[in-house]
């Protein structure tokens, strides 16, 4: 991949373990369907025949849309005539899986096209670092757990694979400096989107004070990549390489483009909320007790969402990809199964509303 | 794949395969261009706020569509106002390959998104054998090689892979009929998605008087099947299974849910023109006697259009496609360089125009 390209986790290694890993993420997602929920229940809905839009930013292969997607629909339509179409966009980059997407939304038991048959969905493989939807259509927006990819890697990490555990401060300048320009150019392609008085939904990885969280997970991809350069396995050139082009926004980086005046862009924020998710998968282990099944899913969750964008580093990557997967992943798990400890998943949501026309 | 699935070329095959063979398919299609620019130009463009929709429907990995969809682009935008969004929407069948769809918008030097800041493209990965836009949206319709292909496999071929050189009048019947269902539920989808006034351009497979052509083409297929079967390459079984569910229509075929008051489902149809393209690979080999780059060029279209749809009846298809595909196409590739002969290219363009609404 290069440098400049964009980046995102990858789900196309082996089709839908990214969607079935992210039972995590939908245990994080879970709180921010609130706001989701009144946003449908308070957003102005256009005229006919201008279409209901909900645009579903960064979908990966769906799974995760399923839900906060359904109840908005819900929400619409107790609003909106019965037969009047709704419109569903779920946009991700170009190399999305977008077969499994599709797949998703005609065959799983909790798609939203079973419910209701005036919904239109369509896909848009675009990154969402620029405007991808006509001006003034978008009725609702969501993003869930995609803000947080940088539009590029902004410079490399040379003593870890996360910014928030390095301590080369040219590093961690270039990524914050990255992550407040693509915040901006979120918020500003999203702005023209929006149709006036349009909401949009965003939940996003976040600092807890300054903490960036899953420090087991992290120090032990770190440590299990040390000792694969040890060993040989992987080059100390490839583990330099290696860096997950991710960011965890302090509640300050989320206000300040709103700065001083609450407004930017015509986009106003309605609520803000930093919080801690619950980590379900330990919440699992304090129960049954089972170390080795708490570091597999955790393990899982790294495998699909971070592994393959750390295999882009390598050296004839497709080649040797297969066995770097294998190697990581028991050397993680085994690391976290010696020592289960809750991680911590600090997350932000966020209601952004559209200034209306005047009346 | 299943029976009842849709079916289509499989472009999955070897990324982009089917983009770099359609070169075939671009000469074919360039006689409709003319129908669509017209229709371009005529069609009421629709009032704001409600959206310019172009849809292309079976739009395969996108290659075949940058230039028709270029031309109505450019000929939409003279009448539109310079900044007025145009949505296109991309459709095909789920497995279709997006990734090199929106690779092909956002990298061809021929993509429409080069000239025109103010398109927005998406896709829809859902049958058109179904309404897939809201009724009443789309200004400009466009199908191109793609109403050819059934919703599914309506019966076994014993004789031969494509029904039109069957002598099987179950599977000839079987095929007709699902034939007739297809097109009447193609029309029918499409006359609800059209805006009223809206224009819909087809090209497709059709019959010259009975000639369904590509004769060479498909008697290779056919004689170099029965060898691989008498060398235990293929199974008689797995040969009995394969069926092209294609079909090429007669004008009758194509008007006959327009009788008798040529009017169907608010749809009429402005043109109609069976034609046979021009074989450009033999015009090629006129020119330049190279048997053996003739016969490369019409195999490779096979292997990108057809053969992942014959692969799909092996066992353990997956492992052995790769030989069968090997095989079939150095054995086809010598029976046509052996005697090259120009092949036939039968086709249909039609527009269709839905009723306005009433003055």
């Amino acid at each position: 991949m290069s440098r400049d390209a964009p980046v995102r986790p990858a789900p196309v290694e082996a089709g839908g373990a990214y969607n079935r890993s992210s039972r995590v993420q939908a245990a994080g997602l879970l709180p921010a369907v609130d706001l989701f929920e009144a946003a449908a229940k308070d957003v102005e809905l256009p005229h006919e025949p201008q279409s209901i839009v909900v645009a579903d930013y960064g979908a990966s292969a769906g799974h995760n849309s399923l839900l906060p997607i359904g109840v908005a629909i819900a929400t619409l339509r107790k609003r909106a005539e019965p037969g009047r179409p709704i419109c569903v966009v779920h946009t991700d980059v170009a190399e999305n899986d977008y077969t499994t997407l599709f797949h998703t939304l005609a065959t799983d038991p909790h798609s939203y096209l079973r419910d209701d048959h005036a919904v239109f969905p369509s896909a848009v493989g675009r990154s969402f670092y620029q405007q991808i939807l006509p001006s003034n259509t978008v009725t609702l927006g969501w993003s869930s757990w995609s803000a947080q990819w940088l539009s590029r890697v902004p410079a490399p990490i040379p003593d870890h694979v996360q910014v928030a555990y390095s301590r080369d401060e040219a590093a961690r300048a270039a990524y914050a400096r990255q992550a407040a320009d693509d915040w901006i150019a979120f918020l500003t392609a999203r702005s023209r989107e929006l149709v006036p008085g349009g909401h949009l939904v965003v939940l996003t990885m976040a600092l807890d004070d300054d903490d960036f969280g899953y420090t087991p997970l992290l120090e032990g991809i770190a440590a299990e990549l040390a000792d694969m350069i040890r060993e040989g396995v992987v080059s100390d050139a490839e583990v330099q390489r290696m860096a997950l082009p991710t960011v965890a926004r302090s509640e300050a980086d989320l206000t300040a483009p709103f700065a001083p005046k609450g407004r930017f862009a015509g986009l106003s924020v309605e609520h803000l909320e930093m919080f801690v998710a619950d980590d379900e998968i330990w919440r699992r282990f304090a129960t049954d007790k089972d170390a080795k099944g708490f570091a597999t899913r955790w393990t899982a969750f790294a495998r699909a969402s971070v592994f393959p964008t750390l295999a882009t580093a390598l050296d004839d990557g497709p080649q040797r990809a297969g066995q770097f997967f294998q190697r990581l992943e028991s050397g993680v798990s085994a690391r976290l199964a010696d020592a289960p400890e809750p991680i911590k998943i600090p997350l932000a949501k966020m209601a952004l509303v559209k200034q209306s026309w005047p009346r």
